[in-house]
């Protein structure tokens, strides 16, 4: 007894150096129990192999809904649970195809864009090359009517940040179409969001005007679109076809996979995207997103962490074409009035983590910075204010968003390699790393572990 | 004149703060070239492609040269020569086999170990696993006395940094076989250095003592040695054979290949070793601390860095087995007696680069550490006290090393894969990361640009 008391005295009077010695313990307990019995690995193999890419609305969206239920409860979640969600449903149809038309019938390899049109049988006419959607505004009319406009603007090697080239330059993809059309163009071919020239294309999402025509638009591989660029210096006035007999089919109910151990009444959400595109099997985008926050649950009840706050893991549905799953929730929060004390997301990649960026206020920012002691011993060095996560996104932003001010963190792993595989074929189980992969779910496990303090 | 004159005055007056901004501006161009058209990739496919490995002594090994000293006069060195290094020749023969014997016939995955003698026909003999070198020593001589010896200690997934990991367990490879014999063991099979549990042995060096038996050893795979270690809780008394016609085959005369741009008497050494193991491509180890270093020049010389003191490349030859590229640099420098301002190696594989190791006294390691806001755009956070690197090491190191106090850097990439591919079938071109390994040359040529002006 008498020993305890001294601890207690102890602890008490050196609270702070006591504390902050107790959490590099729990860090490195979190750090253990992912390195040495991590399941995120195995539940991302699980994910991709048995089930493959899933977009939203496809039967494998509703298999990966039954797998996440049943994920969460073996990592030992205290309560698992569903929220409905209504997805828009577009589907590719057969693959694409396309051609530099002569003697040559030189293949192009394409995507078409999530949410394009078809193209109603093939779809001929010649081609006019623009590095972007600024270019093509400056150009007049009789230049781009009854054209295939080429989108061409590369992604940026010189930022390091390889996040950074891609919102530079995928304006072109989501807006390019309606720009086009506006401009009396017939279709739209988009160079893939890639630092990498390879075959293969990458999707992603696409948007139209309210108003407007409504032309077709595919994603062009790196490789297919510098042969594209050097075929019309040889030949300005060649064509090209395309073929793609997609369509939007209406919505269909979905659901948000909800895990929690239930604290108090206030709630940190963790999350990542169940859906992927229709290509490849969604593995860093975003599989390792989704394990992770199953993980974190795992480590928490291995490790005998009992959060304050209830520790909600999300798998949001439909990120990748109408962020529904993130409204949903956010619109739902605007009815519960649940406080949160904070929002975490993870869908840059299972990659070595390097830290995260804050979405919050400077005095928050500051708090976060001060953890750098406990969380430099395990390779995280970056905790700056940026962007968290498109899902978790709806909490904080836009009018009828239910928090104007919670705290929202974005996992930030390392970004060489992302835009290699982003929405292509290659966006596979083999490319992910299970060391890479575990140390991103304690890094996320060891933050939540310190904010739920606060 | 008057805007010249008013440009003098300022830069005069804010002299630190022009200074930092400058330097901030070259390492921004230093960034773009390497990312924009850095040719280190393209150098490695072409030494991983054209000749592949190359084990000290080789046909291989004389092609390296002869394409190092090539890729340095492309790089646009002043001046390019050999320096003639006696190195060992050890060659493994046929590739090694070993089955556990019965009636399952169990193939082991294996590799000789480097330097090791060869069985001499096949060996067989009763197994005893041990958990590392102390455990060995613990063990009375009639355990180990007519058996082979299976050193089965893992390496530690808990430590974020994979080489503190390989650190300690190398020995059991290194020093087993000697331990192993000095009670009376007949052969030795070596656990792979590698944290993913998969069919490829990793070779690496091993070295006899003085006196006493010299018995064969082998690297098993991981698989391969949970596979035995299953079979032996099953079967204590099973035995394996072991076969092996690797032999050492004298000395031979090879070269370190420099290259320099010239500046003032002192050197800035910068490199890595151009020899590897005999399997795989040597991409990882150390191809890219050899391209990487050659990309310095290049960097310098197409941003127009002129450097103060003489930047000096070495490909090392024979870091593997022998280290003989480095002992003959230093000694030779003991003669010379030329000043070094300091000396840097990559050799830990081309990933993203996270910082440095700095061996050095405490100002020099926080004057590095002043480098801080100018390199952590660039993803570098890491600048601490630690090791260098083994071709660099004699410079500083040992009874007869020139220079007690040089300064000495290593690159500090992520870890977290290296030894996956490290000395084995996989460490090959398709592993190596074009932006991440132009990142660790940048982030080379940035230092070393930095360093310069000290």
């Amino acid at each position: 007894m008498k020993r305890l008391l001294i601890s207690i005295m102890f602890m008490s009077c050196f609270g702070g150096y006591a504390q902050n010695s107790t959490d590099s313990v729990v860090i490195r307990r979190i750090y253990d129990e992912a390195l040495v019995n991590g399941t995120a690995y195995q539940n991302l193999y699980e994910l991709c192999t048995g089930i493959g890419h899933r977009l939203s609305g496809s039967p494998q969206a509703a298999k990966a809904v039954e797998w996440g239920m049943e994920a969460m409860r073996k990592a030992g979640a205290d309560t698992v649970y569903l929220q409905e969600v209504q997805v828009p449903v577009w589907i590719r149809g057969s693959k694409g195809q396309a051609e530099i038309e002569g003697s040559k019938k030189l293949k192009l390899h394409v995507s078409a864009l999530g949410g394009s049109v078809g193209t109603g049988g093939k779809l001929s006419a010649g081609v006019v090359e623009v590095a972007g959607i600024e270019a093509l505004k400056a150009m007049p009319r009789e230049q781009i009517e009854g054209k295939i406009v080429f989108f061409n603007k590369p992604m940026d090697p010189r930022r390091i940040n390889t996040f950074e080239a891609y919102g530079a330059c995928v304006d072109q993809r989501y807006a390019g179409a309606g720009e086009a059309a506006a401009k009396g163009a017939v279709g739209v071919m988009v160079r893939s969001m890639s630092l990498t020239i390879d075959e293969h294309p990458h999707t992603g999402s696409m948007g139209y005007p309210e108003t407007g025509a409504r032309i077709p638009a595919m994603a062009l591989s790196t490789q297919s679109a510098e042969l594209l660029h050097r075929q019309l210096i040889g030949n300005p006035s060649l064509k090209v076809w395309m073929e793609s007999d997609c369509e939007f089919k209406g919505y269909a109910t979905s659901y948000n996979v909800i895990g929690e151990i239930r604290g108090n009444d206030t709630v940190m959400v963790v999350g990542g995207h169940l859906d992927s595109w229709d290509v490849g099997q969604g593995a860093h985008d975003d599989g390792s997103g989704c394990v992770q926050s199953i993980e974190v649950i795992r480590i928490f009840k291995s490790v005998g962490i009992k959060p304050r706050h209830t520790l909600r893991v999300i798998l949001f549905m439909n990120e990748e074409n109408g962020n529904m799953g993130g409204k949903t929730y956010a619109a739902s929060e605007l009815n519960k009035k649940e406080p949160h004390h904070f929002a975490m997301e993870s869908d840059r990649g299972g990659f070595s983590p390097r830290g995260f960026h804050i979405d919050g206020e400077p005095a928050e920012i500051s708090a976060i910075q001060a953890f750098r002691p406990l969380l430099e011993p395990y390779g995280l060095h970056t905790f700056e204010k940026g962007y968290s996560g498109v899902d978790i996104g709806p909490l904080k932003h836009g009018e009828k968003a239910p928090f104007s001010n919670i705290l929202m963190l974005g996992l930030l792993p390392d970004s060489q390699r992302y835009f290699d595989f982003h929405h292509a074929e290659t966006d596979v189980i083999e490319n992910v790393h299970p060391r890479e992969l575990h140390l991103g779910a304690a890094a996320m496990a060891a933050m939540i572990f310190l904010l739920d303090q606060k």
